[in-house]
């Protein structure tokens, strides 16, 4: 079950650099063979530089009027702002007041925070929690945290098809416990990629990547940007993939790849589902949709990042995320994937509608209502005339392309239509 | 009048084959001198084969209880199954039954059955009548058919013009007793070779085709297709325009040929009507839009094969066909035939606009009134920038093409406008 | 105040030719160096012919029972009919009502009405005033015009730029007293020459024409055709520019050039307005987007020509044309002559998204907000693709250009963006 997964992955505390990601990744190894990489901070990556490593043993704060630990990083590593410097020092309320991040409107829900490029420490609270600080009290904050030149560790799965021509998908596991952003989207690309490695035939390469969102895929895009620019076809960017809620859609920069292409055609004929644009884009297809970049990436989600009123705090969490969820989701990829592998240019054989009765594929008797049962079949014969693919044509006939597959497989047998591209 | 056609050629048993087909030929051919042609059986039209010719003599049900003759092809030729093979015996009611049509929701109705590709016999009743036979009684079946090597019969006509160029009339001879489908589409089709007969001066070359649905399309698309690519530039199948109800438009497989244009500048300028998808094609257009094939061929109809209740049954008669409906429809397609050869490219021939006063075009004195009356005038001109052909001009200044006619004349003739195509 | 130039022009008889013409154009000559050229009558432009030079001195009609001047060219130059002839006779009210022009509808308005291209002599005379005429009188019909060989004048102003390329500003100068057509138009376009003239640095040269309306821009076409077709990027016919009622848009014959891009792109961000086609054309426009003229030109205006009630009337007058009429459209023509000098093609000069921390032009804190205060910015870069100018970026991001400024100087600056175009 992806849940267990995710609840396995929830508690480690990921950032973009530091041992929460190596040991995220290790945990999803035991499922997939997938190659873990490490580039050293500082490393030059197109405008941006590999940050030093972070990590952190300890994060607290005491009371010393009461000697209670008022915040704790153990009870939840959301509490520390992400890339909080070293700290042990009393302060008084005014100056710890200055470090503390809450949310009056969710005041149950502990703020998710980062300060990767400025040097800075800070403590995320409940407004609730916040609210009963002694403020004529002085606090001891320790935050037994490390920025040292390391590493930004990511991992890779290439799994290898028919062609060298490659789906992408990419999703990251930077975030630390939240489960829809961003557990959701590195447990549904792992079962993905089972689920492909069982697969007997594979037409299309398979390239999964598992990276910190932003400088990870800034600096997978460093290393291999023109291999995937000559080989990818299409691909998916996975985040917020596992709530109960709408599915969304985000296109690419125009809107107009196959990936759009497919996702739309699945989405529309499976769902409901919301129609953004790709400015509301915000995770790493803002890297792989940037100009000069280009590739043919987009995105289908739940509620996307930033519009459910959980993001990015400690209430993404199990009560938001659940098996049906993510699996509803996994099923849709799936079937974008099928597509991408089943999709084709067909081209009639014959001049005139093919005598279909004779191959066994049409009723001898005409009535008044026989038509109806061919009319999918001759329509899809009507448009392939060598300038649609599968997908137009579904389109045009209005039919969803697993409709097709009863009658495709014994048109092309029957040298009624042939693929042409 | 088009009805009284209509009326002479109701009686006749027509079908894809057969003597039905020639005598009603013939009796077209008495108003215009179409060639008749004859296809043996056998003969391979691309993915189909010419069936063997049938005709029939008699075929009736006899009650041999009662002794009355309960069915009788004699009283309506639709009572047979068309391309039903000879029989002659006696059969329980079960073994009939097996062999009967009726439509219950229509009880008044007997329904129009074809077995043209399978070899079978059977019998179309109105419910009513249906319900009336005699259970417990055993049946005489006589059928006096002929399924033999013979011909499919069909006719065309060229009617010769000042170029090559072709606009092509197909319509077909293939329906027994009914009216609107399908006496209508080939007596329109003669008024239209009649009228066009009649011109002095005809800038196209007009082929008009009789024959038999389906197969005989694919028949003449088999003699005929290097020609007809090479030289058709529009054309209309005709089928369902003798009702008096709404007119409907169905396009050709992309709905972008001259004869889509031309469809819809006269229908969009002449009368309400319903727009159709290619997807609801079902009649020649199936074969003249096939990939490959690719004749820029639509339809202008009443209400469509398949969309009215009494299509393909005996109510297909003179209660729904009337004089006014096929002549209503004759006037349609006349307007289309006078815009393909009235159709140009114009352009003006002097820079800024022309003075039109020193030619007599203009009134003299401009007051608050008199912009409108040249508007159209002037509209026209200012689209004539030889990227407009004279259809998307009066489709742009909102003008059908009959209302430019008073100053089109004037405007070449005075030098203002020259053809360029 | 634009006002103030209005009333100094409006006394003047203006008309297509002499001495109105040329005594306004020297009112604008002391606020701009604009150059004045004389064209002889009978010159061929184009397809027209530069007509005879007409002025007056003195028009009047008497009744000669009363004695009294009933209607007198003094009081309102509309009171004759533009172009009249010369004439002193004695009429009877039957001969005298052949040539009187009123509008019952609006019964204290006086009519303007011309006869350039007929020889013809008339008054003009509110409703009111003709009811009063006793019809049982005789009349003393004076017109002292002069109809002779002269000539058309026109002036124009070449303002430099740093190219050769040109905005092209054209306006008419042919209206006798009526203050929305036609002062406002040369008022607000000699407003916008001083305050380009002012300018420090233009990017584009700028041509300014104040001509007679259609002979005048035809002449115009016909001495600088080729220049203006190589030099021409963009432009505008300013004509009812100054009243206080909604903005009109009348794009150019396809509506598809640059100038009508920014015309709707400074609209659409800046006000409501109605948008015309061109068939509503009715000033130079007819000539500038003339087939083979082809000149990118357009128009803003308040209430179109034709379209306020007091149009072509005497009611055209300071109640209708206010200081915050002219002062708003002056204000939008000011935006897009802006926007022709700021566009251009961007294009971002480094791969994935820019890191605008380390160039001082992003928050370094991220927390759930800081993303809007941004997001103009990098969805302004994520299109900077080199395909879209900057005018498609604002369009494709909903911004108005405007609200670029801030940032677009500092993005060139710091090396993120490069102009390509």
């Amino acid at each position: 079950m992806m849940i267990e997964l995710c609840k396995e992955l929830f508690p480690i505390n990921r950032s973009i650099t530091g041992d929460g990601v190596r040991a995220s990744l290790k945990i999803l190894q035991k499922r997939i063979p997938i190659r873990m990489h490490e580039v050293p901070s500082g490393t030059k990556v197109f405008d941006w530089t590999v940050p030093k490593e972070w990590n952190v043993s300890e994060a607290y704060v005491i009371d010393l009027k009461s000697g209670e630990r008022i915040i704790d990083f153990k009870n939840c590593n959301l509490h520390l702002v992400g890339y909080s410097i070293p700290m042990d020092a009393v302060v008084s309320w005014e100056e710890l007041n200055k470090h503390l991040f809450t949310i009056e409107e969710q005041p149950t829900a502990i703020p998710y925070i980062t300060s990767y490029y400025r040097e800075f420490w800070g403590f995320c609270v409940a407004y609730n929690e916040y609210q009963q600080i002694d403020r004529s009290s002085s606090f001891h904050v320790v935050i037994k945290s490390e920025l040292k030149d390391g590493h930004l560790t990511y991992a890779d799965l290439i799994i290898p098809g028919e062609t060298e021509k490659e789906i992408f998908i990419s999703t990251y596991v930077c975030h630390p416990s939240m489960v829809n952003n961003e557990l959701s989207g590195p447990v549904v690309a792992t079962f993905l990629a089972e689920w492909l490695l069982k697969k007997e035939k594979r037409k299309y390469t398979y390239r999964f990547v598992f990276i910190p969102e932003t400088i990870g895929s800034i600096t997978y895009l460093h290393y291999h940007l023109d291999v995937l620019k000559e080989r990818v076809i299409g691909g998916y960017n996975l985040s917020c993939v596992g709530d109960e809620r709408t599915f969304s859609y985000l296109p690419s920069r125009y809107g107009n790849t196959l990936s759009d292409k497919i996702a739309l055609h699945v989405l529309n004929n499976t769902t409901t589902f919301r129609k953004y644009s790709f400015l509301d884009r915000g995770s790493d297809e803002r890297q792989y949709c940037a100009p000069g970049v280009d590739l043919p990436i987009c995105s289908i989600l739940r509620t996307k990042f930033g519009d459910y009123p959980e993001y990015h705090t400690s209430l993404d969490n199990f009560d938001l995320v659940t098996e049906k969820g993510l699996s509803g989701t996994l099923d849709v990829y799936k079937k974008c994937i099928d597509l991408f592998e089943l999709n084709f240019t067909p081209k009639v054989k014959v001049l005139c509608e093919p005598q279909l009765g004779k191959r066994g594929l049409y009723p001898t008797i005409s009535t008044k209502s026989t038509g109806a049962t061919v009319r999918n079949m001759m329509n899809f014969i009507a448009y392939a005339d060598g300038t649609n693919d599968m997908i137009d044509i579904c389109n045009i006939i209005g039919v969803p392309y697993w409709d097709c597959a009863s009658f495709l497989q014994p048109l092309l047998e029957k040298d009624v239509l042939e693929a042409i591209g």
